[in-house]
C-alpha cells in the first residue's frame, strides 16, 4: 500500500475511530472462510469493491474456498469475473452479467438465483437467505458520525450493512468527493410485531433518508484502500434498428398524449439498460416531452443531456451505468447535477408501493416475446441464462404502462425474436401492455389473446416471419381455446433453428 | 313488481330523492345499447345484480345486442350464465368461472381479458378500457346521504360508480340489513398532476374509508328491485387428498415458527377459494396458531369458525364465498362478527403496497406446476381457459411467502399436475416460494433451479411419475444451462396424454 494512498484515505475517513482500521486486501480476504455469505456493494458495475474481490479470488484459488456472493446487481471483471475464474462462487444472487460467471452458471458449477431486484432485501430481512457473514462496501468517504458514503450505486448495501455480522469498507480514494450528498438511504422496518410505515416517496424528488449508510462501528472489521476508477460500460450509440425502435416507442407515447391519457410531462419513467434504452433517451432530447421525472433503476449517459435539454427535471435510481466518456467527466457532472439526481436503495427504487403510487411508465428489453405477449427476459432457448430478470418484474407488474422492446429478429435475421411460444416466461402477458420492435408497436391493453396475436404479428413481427406466424395461429384457432396453440409445434421454430440454422421453416441453412 | 316488494324497498331507500327512481328490470335493460360497456358489482357470486342481467339477456337475444361486461370477479348462472347463453357478451373482464361463459370464451365467441384483479380499477382510471356507460350495482340499502351500501362484495363497484356515465342500483330487499357497516370503501386518487397518498392500511383491522359507495345523484338513472338471496357456493368438505395438502401446508408454517421466521400469529393470511383452502382453514382451527389476521380476497365458510376458535382475530377481504349452510345464517353471523370482518374494494385488498407492507402469506391453487416452480393457474393444455388468474398474481409477486397448492395428480392419476414444462405460465418461478401437494412440500426459497427440480420431484411429484421426471432432468442436465430442458420433450407428457390417455410415458390407455 503506497503511503500516498493511505494519506489520501485518512482525510476521507472522517470518523476518527476508524482511522486505525486500515488493512491490506489480503488480510481482509484472510477473514473469509469456506461457505461464508458475502453481501457486496455494486450494481451495473458501479460502486462495487474493486480490490478486495481479487484478493479473495486468490485466497479462494489457493485454499479451495467457495462463498455465496449477494450483490445489488451485476459486477465487473475484477469482481464477478475474477471470482468466477477462480471457482470462488458457490451461490450468486440476485443478478449478474459477466461472461466468465455466466459460463460457470450454465455449466452448473456456480448456483445462481435470478431474483426480482426488490425481493432480495426482504428475503434477507425475513432470514430465508441465511446470515450475511461479511458486507463489503465500496465507499467514497466515511462521515464524522461514521456513515458510509457509497459511490456510484446504493443497491442492497444498506440491508447488507444492517444484517451482516462484519463489515469491510473498501474506501476508494479516487471516487469523486461529490458523491457525498447524492444518496438517499431509507431502510424499511422488519416485518413482525410492529406495524410498518408507508415508503414516504410521493414525489420522486423528495429526499426521504440519510446521505450515507449507518453502521454499528463495532461491526467494522477493516478498511481496505483502493484508487481504481469507476468501471465504464460500453457506449451504446443508436444504430438504424435501435433508432427505429426508439421512434416507435416515442410514437406510442405521443399517441397517449394525443388521446389525453398522458400529458407532455408523461409519468415517471423507468428504462432498462442498453442500446434501445439509450436510443430512446436520445430521441427524447428532441421530443416535445418536458419536465419528465425519471424513476428508474439505472441512469445511463443520456440522462445528463436530457436534464440540460429541459426534458428531464429530476432522476432517481439506484446506480449509474456510464460510458468511458461520462466516467471521465463524472466529478464535475456530479457537482453540476446535484439536487437533480438521487440514488436510493434498490428496494425503494423498485418498490411495488412506489411504482404503483406514482404510476411509472416502464420499458425493458425482451430476449424474445411470443405472439400472445409473454416475455422471455433471461433464458436463451429456455435453458441458458443470459443475465437475469433484474428489476423488470418489479416494474412490469406494478407500473402504469409496461413496455417491452426487442428487435424483431436476431442472428442476422435467422432468428425471429417473436415466436409462437417463448421458451421461458419471465413476464406473463397479464403484465405486458405494449411490445415494440423496429417494425412498429402493438398496444395490447384492452385486447383478448386472439386479438393480441393478430396485432403483434401485424405490427411487430418481421415480414419474413409473418406468413408462418399467421399459419400457426390459423391452425391453432381451429382447435379453439382462449389462447390457441398447437403444443407439438410450440417450439418448432426453435427446433428448426437448432437443426437448420434458421427459424424460417421453409429454409435450411445447414 | 309486487307492491309488497316496493314497500320494503322504500324503507331501504333512505335518500328521499331516489324514492321515485324505481323502475322495472326490463325498463332498465331497455337503456342498454349494442356495444355499451357495463360495470357490474359481483365477486365470487356474491353481491352481483340478480334481476337486471336476466332482463338484459332477454333484450340482447331479441335485439342481437352485445355488451362489454366488467365486474369484480365471477358471477353466477343468473348473471354470467344467462348473458353467455344469450350471446350477450362481446368482451368480459377481469375474471369468470361460469361453465356457459367458459364455453363461449374458448370457442372465441366471447372475448375475455384475464387480468390481475387489482389492475382493472387502475386501467379504468387511466382510460385504457374505454368509458363505462352503465354501472349496475347490487345494494342492501341507500343511506340518507345517498351512499350505496353494497351487499356481499365490494369488488370494483366503487370505481365503476365513480367513472360510469349512468348508474343503475339493484336494491335487494332480502339482503341482511347487517351488511351496513361491514364495508370500508376507499378509492385512490387518479394518477396525474396531483400527488397520490399512501394507501393508509397499516394494521389490516383499521377502517380507512366510508361505509358505502358515494354516487353523484344525477347519474342514478333507476333503481331495480330484487328479493333474490345471496348465491351459495359449493361446500368444500375436505377429502383425504385435500386434507393431506392442508396438513403439509400447516407443517411448513409450523417449521417457519420453529425456525423463528414467524411467530404463532403468523403474518396476514391470504387464501384462494376452493377445497384445499377450506381444508387448510379447517386444519388451522386445531392448530397452535392464534390471533391471526386474514388479509384476503375472499372469505369462505371456515372464517367464522376460526374467529370463534380464537385463531383469527380479524379478517379483511373484498367478498364472501359461502356455502348454503352459511348463507342461511348470514344475517345473524353478520351481526355476531361485526367489527371482526371488513370488505374493501379489490384494488385495496389486492394492492401491492398493502401486500408488501404487511407481509402477506399467500396461498393459491395451481392447475399445474413444473419441476422448476413455474405455475399454470388458468389454461388447460395451455389453450383452454378454466377460470382466470384472479388475484393470485397481485399476491404472489408481492407477498412475504407465496405458496401454491395442487394435488400431485388429476383425472384418476392419469395426469401428473407437475410436469417438465407448464403449458401456460401465470406465475414465473421468481414468484413462487413453496409448492405443496398431498405428497409433501417443497421450499424453493434460496434455491437455484437445478436444486428446485430435485426437491420438487423428491417432495411433491406423485411416486408413479418420479422416475420419468428424474429421467427428464438427468438428460436435460447433460445439455447444461441454468434451467436445463429438452425443448422437443418439454410437452411430451401432455402429448402422450392426448394420444394415449395417460401421462405415464411407459403406458398406453388408448
Amino acid at each position: 500500500m503506497s503511503s500516498n494512498l493511505k494519506e489520501q484515505a485518512v482525510s476521507k475517513i472522517r470518523f476518527k475511530d476508524f482511522q486505525d482500521k486500515i488493512v491490506s486486501a489480503d488480510e481482509a480476504a484472510s477473514w473469509i472462510e469456506d461457505g461464508m455469505t458475502l453481501g457486496m456493494s455494486g450494481f451495473t458495475l458501479f460502486g462495487e469493491p474493486k480490490v478486495f474481490p481479487g484478493a479473495l479470488a486468490k485466497r479462494a484459488n489457493e485454499h479451495k474456498i467457495k462463498v455465496n456472493v449477494y450483490t445489488g446487481a451485476s459486477m465487473g471483471p475484477d469482481a464477478d469475473g475474477v471470482l468466477a475464474e477462480n471457482k470462488a462462487i458457490n451461490l450468486r444472487l440476485p443478478y449478474q452479467g459477466n461472461p466468465s460467471l455466466r459460463k460457470e452458471i450454465n455449466s452448473g458449477e456456480a448456483k445462481y438465483i435470478d431474483q426480482h431486484l426488490s425481493h432480495t432485501a426482504e428475503q434477507i430481512r425475513q432470514g430465508v437467505l441465511g446470515e450475511i457473514d461479511f458486507a463489503i462496501i465500496e465507499a467514497a468517504a466515511i462521515t464524522e458520525d461514521g456513515q458510509i458514503i457509497p459511490t456510484g450505486s446504493v443497491g442492497n448495501s444498506p440491508i447488507f450493512v444492517e444484517k451482516a455480522k462484519n463489515v469491510i469498507i473498501e474506501l476508494n480514494v479516487s471516487a469523486p468527493a461529490a458523491y457525498e450528498g447524492i444518496h438517499d438511504v431509507y431502510i424499511p422496518k422488519d416485518q413482525g410485531e410492529n406495524l410498518r410505515d408507508a415508503i414516504p416517496v410521493y414525489d420522486i424528488s423528495q429526499r426521504i433518508g440519510s446521505i450515507g449508510i449507518k453502521v454499528d462501528p463495532a461491526k467494522v472489521r477493516g478498511i481496505v484502500l483502493s484508487d481504481r476508477p469507476d468501471i465504464p460500460s460500453p457506449l451504446f450509440e443508436p444504430n438504424e434498428e435501435t433508432q427505429k425502435i426508439a421512434d416507435n416507442l416515442l410514437a406510442f407515447l405521443e399517441k397517449e398524449v394525443e388521446e389525453g391519457r398522458l400529458t407532455e410531462k408523461l409519468a415517471p419513467l423507468q428504462s432498462g439498460v442498453g442500446s434501445v434504452a439509450n436510443a430512446v433517451l436520445s430521441g427524447m432530447a428532441k421530443s416535445k416531452f418536458k419536465d419528465i421525472t425519471v424513476a428508474s433503476e439505472v441512469l445511463q449517459d443520456g440522462i445528463f443531456d436530457l436534464i440540460d435539454a429541459g426534458v428531464v427535471k429530476f432522476a432517481a435510481a439506484t446506480a449509474f451505468s456510464l460510458s468511458a466518456k461520462r466516467v471521465a467527466t463524472l466529478a464535475e457532472d456530479l457537482e453540476r447535477y446535484k439536487g437533480k439526481v438521487i440514488f436510493r436503495p434498490q428496494e425503494i427504487t423498485n418498490h411495488p408501493e412506489v411504482i404503483r403510487r406514482v404510476g411509472v411508465i416502464s420499458f425493458n428489453t425482451a430476449l424474445e416475446a411470443d405472439i400472445y405477449g409473454n416475455i422471455n427476459s433471461t433464458h436463451v432457448n429456455g435453458t441458458h441464462m443470459m443475465n437475469g430478470i433484474g428489476g423488470s418484474g418489479d416494474f412490469a407488474r406494478n407500473a402504469r404502462i409496461t413496455i417491452f422492446v426487442t428487435t424483431s429478429t436476431a442472428k442476422g435475421g435467422d432468428i425471429s425474436a417473436i415466436v409462437p411460444f417463448v421458451t421461458h416466461v419471465d413476464h406473463a402477458n397479464h403484465d405486458v401492455d405494449v411490445i415494440v420492435t423496429e417494425q412498429g408497436y402493438a398496444d395490447l391493453r384492452g385486447k383478448a389473446p386472439r386479438e393480441i396475436a393478430q396485432i403483434i404479428i401485424d405490427n411487430c413481427v418481421h415480414p419474413k416471419f409473418k406468413e408462418q406466424a399467421r399459419d400457426y395461429i390459423k391452425r391453432a384457432n381451429e382447435k379453439g381455446g382462449q389462447t390457441p396453440h398447437i403444443l407439438s409445434e410450440a417450439f418448432s421454430w426453435h427446433e428448426h433453428y437448432a437443426k437448420h440454422g434458421t427459424m424460417l421453416l421453409s429454409e435450411k441453412k445447414k
